[in-house]
């Protein structure tokens, strides 16, 4: 199993519209990526390892596939368009990591 | 539902010993905190969103508890020996983030 996280950095004046992640961005995520797609996950950032240290994130949005072909496989298809929707819900700059779930 | 999320950067020279983490450090972790823990979960980092990209981390580890006061006083007692251990398996300097999970 492999999963695909997209962070969403703290940036100054960074927007991240979660109402709208959680109910328009990541539904077609779905609808567009299919059986492909194994499982989803969303977090809000609220805060760094100190005590009011601030979060590394406003949020994090995580897909699994089995595998990172699966994956390409069926992102191909529909980068342009859930690319295209990530300025409807922030105005920074995704960072994408692709893992490989040990645990 | 929070979600502490340790990121091992992706440095020079780093080092991540993933057996290690697996199966000496991340049991050690669930026994001191026991029931306060309501997950686990662990991924090695494979790149970033482009081919060829380089990943951000070269792992995470993933902690789910049911609040950060939850979190808070399971940890307090057992940070010392959770954060000794940390050098056993690498040498980066690992990022603490807090989230709460949405999805």
């Amino acid at each position: 199993m492999i999963k695909v996280s997209v962070f969403y950095p703290n940036a100054a004046n960074g927007r991240f519209d979660m109402p709208y992640y959680l109910n328009k961005h990541m539904p077609m995520v779905q609808q567009r990526l299919g059986t492909a797609l194994k499982g989803v996950s969303v977090e809000h950032g609220l805060g760094g390892g100190q005590a009011g240290s601030p979060t590394s994130y406003l949020a994090m949005g995580h897909l699994l596939f089995d595998s990172v072909e699966a994956f390409q496989q069926a992102w191909g298809p529909h980068a342009e368009a859930i690319v295209g929707d990530v300025p409807n819900y922030t105005n920074t700059q995704p960072v994408i990591q692709v893992s490989e779930v040990k645990l």
